[in-house]
């Protein structure tokens, strides 16, 4: 049977007790690329209008479903990008709201991976839609019921302050953005502002704004989105802001490694959770998998990919 | 009739034929609030399982619908903002396609205020999502079908290039966030990075990555988001990118007033398109409509408060 982290802790609380339980800090990306779903999942919806939305949207369920089923034993964390959920309109986004309540009816710990940001009244919206709850006249909805998110600081504290406000009444977790992983992160994220990169002061604010949902481990439910791709700014980043868990993505497809990840972590071990989206979803596609499974064994390819990830993961810690 | 634009056109080209047909540069922003919309529309509904996210959704489609009838003969162009929308869940985003495909069918040029910003495959697909095509292996859907997009450029150049050539291809829009309209704005994107703030910097790369984007008319269809609220940061902007149309949006609710929008526009009336949401949707329930009219007669206030908005506008270029 699953179980669920419980709602009424300290997001950070909720992540660090999953972690401890799966011996995983690995997130796996619910990134659904229509193409590489293996056909034997797509048969199953030939019934309805084929080549739809809704048919697309009812195929990656399905994935999902699937995926979150082998994988749930070992790992705690799932984080779908909606962008790829977007792509199929309405019918897709219905796919991500049903998928998060799978994988929390599960006990999986959802990071809604949604990067919003705006002025407050709207940021309001996005964080009550996301994590928060709705209020339709006298009856009260959860859209989406995310455990947490990412957010984009652009705007400023104004825009991230009603995502903390909501975090913080509903116990859920934030992951800002503060040194992505792509190739162009450094064009702005790295402008020197004064003494200070702009990253870092960014940093800064995000450990200042987390001070107030400091859990019982000492980590604050206010986490960061950290690039391990730059390990300079990385380590730098694990100084300025050392009670925050950094939401690292880029782990296989782009290009980090095991090494690369260690000065993500603190000296406690905690501190980091690792992202792997493409390498771990269609690992039947990728090498060494590729060689030893068939797409037929896409899930035995799959669940190799978590165990070693897992594997390389703790030897990094030990 | 509704005379829709032509998409085979540059969008800078459709946005200014449409500005000179209407008479008009306002933008309605359809940002639906539950608890303002008239009990009238609502009653229609009462049927659905009352309270739920459907019959929100629902009646916030209704709602819309009535505007855009009523606006579409004054004005040429809506602005949905998509949080609102998501703050219903999927049938939230249902209803936001829905009405961008209602707006379309009146001849409206729909911007999609998504303020997207992703790395770049991930861009990709919000591009296809919002305005762009997806395809379900042999078959081809455009799933929310926008005119235009806001997009955020915290990620830096390759994140906002899979936007600019989704645009490039399908011939639309993309506003870029430069200079945001809320009170913390310049807490970012007011720094000072060498000789230049932020978002002059944001501004100049902005301009160079529209260039290939030049219509007709001598603008470009990547444009920015500049709020009204900071006058002398605009009259920068207008400098720095004279051939870029400027989405401001603060007009209105958020306080800038027709004064502080002159320095938007160029020597030749053009450059700017100018936003308010709440105090035309809403306008019953604002000074001076609100003394007038009463919520029966929303749609009368609505009405006058979109001519006025438009009379002053035009009074600013005279």
């Amino acid at each position: 049977m699953a179980v669920a982290s419980d709602s009424s802790e300290n997001f950070a609380d909720q992540l660090i007790t999953t972690i401890h339980r799966k011996n995983s800090c690995v997130v796996v990306g619910l990134d659904p690329h229509f193409k590489l779903i293996p056909d034997a999942v797509k048969q199953k919806f030939l019934t309805i209008q084929k080549y739809s939305l809704e048919y697309a949207a009812r195929v990656i369920l399905e994935f999902n479903i699937q995926v979150i089923d082998f994988i749930a034993p070992l790992v705690g964390i799932v984080k779908p990008q909606i962008a790829f959920y977007e792509l199929y309109g309405w019918w897709g986004v219905w796919a991500y709201a049903e998928t998060i309540k799978y994988a929390k009816e599960k006990g999986l710990i959802v990071i809604g991976d949604v990067k919003r940001g705006d002025i407050p009244s709207t940021a309001e919206a996005y964080a009550e839609a996301h994590i928060g709850e709705v209020h339709i006249d006298n009856v009260v909805e959860t859209p989406f019921a995310a455990d947490a998110i990412t957010i984009n600081p652009f705007l400023g504290t104004d825009s991230l302050l009603p995502f903390i406000q909501t975090a913080k009444k509903h116990n859920k977790g934030i992951f800002v953005l503060v040194k992505t992983s792509n190739a162009s992160s450094g064009e702005f994220q790295d402008l020197m502002c004064g003494s200070k990169k702009l990253h870092e002061i960014i940093a800064e604010k995000t450990r200042e704004l987390g001070k107030d949902l400091t859990g019982k481990y000492g980590y604050s439910a206010i986490g960061a989105v950290v690039g391990a791709t730059f390990s300079q700014e990385v380590s730098a980043l694990r100084k300025i802001m050392p009670a925050s868990y950094f939401l690292i993505p880029g782990y296989g497809t782009q290009g980090a490694t095991a090494k690369d990840i260690k000065c993500c972590f603190n000296q406690d071990g905690l501190g980091a959770i690792i992202n792997a989206s493409r390498s771990i979803l269609y690992a039947y596609n990728v090498s060494p998998w590729k060689e030893r499974y068939g797409v037929n064994a896409w899930k035995d390819a799959s669940r190799e990919a978590v165990i070693k990830m897992n594997e390389e993961l703790r030897e990094v810690n030990r």
